[in-house]
């Protein structure tokens, strides 16, 4: 064990986490990673509560933003750890992390220094669903 | 093509998706599955903000959502469709809903009829994350 960077590795030792109702009462973190070894982040404004992006992070990306306190992520698509901003100067700082009942979600409250979605839009979610139709809304 | 009942052939058919840009400009439904087949879907409460939960839908649970105005969802631990309060009654009660600029992330936006998470907190986000310990923590 001595070998194992990750807090998880004593989380795993202090306490069992091998059924549903313990993950979920837990008072230590032991996120459930997926088989690509990733949590899905949920970004939300600070201030006004807005859906910003969602996004995914993988124990690396985790422990990054923990540090900083500014926002790191796991590209699927480029296969790399990134600092949301990191080219944009968009960084969003983090107020607050919070976890889910089976810890496979996070909801991150953070101050966005820019507009977060790389289309320069407020949010990623910049389109009302109608029926298969889009409608342009950016009243988050 | 005349076999396929998903709109979505349709959509292919009327315009090009295989790029970022259009996807992105779209005004078209075209979510971008993965390869389980599903998106991940937010749900805040329409009228405080707050976030609910994170869940993932696939196209027939995204179908069943629009047709009835409560959402569905699909159950990767139990493989199967259901409707949120099926057994409960606390249905979600779908006022908007949104996409992302990639098109593989829904915010719903919803009246909940009672608690949402199975535990019986308002919102599965109970607890802050403080370092590696888990804070209870009920205000969303």
């Amino acid at each position: 064990m001595g070998l194992l960077p990750s807090i998880y590795a004593f989380a795993a030792q202090d306490e069992p986490v091998d059924n549903a109702m313990t993950i979920e009462s837990a008072t230590r973190l032991t996120p459930k990673y997926d088989a690509q070894g990733l949590l899905t982040v949920v970004i939300t404004h600070a201030e006004t509560g807005a859906l910003l992006m969602v996004a995914h992070m993988n124990a690396a990306a985790l422990a990054a933003t923990q540090k900083t306190g500014k926002a790191h992520f796991w590209s699927r698509s480029r296969r790399k750890l990134w600092m949301k901003g990191e080219e944009s100067g968009h960084i969003l700082s983090v107020q607050d992390i919070r976890i889910d009942c089976d810890q496979d979600a996070l909801w991150l409250k953070c101050l966005p220094a820019g507009p977060t979605c790389h289309t320069g839009a407020q949010s990623c979610f910049y389109r009302r669903v109608e029926g298969d139709r889009l409608i342009a809304d950016d009243s988050a």
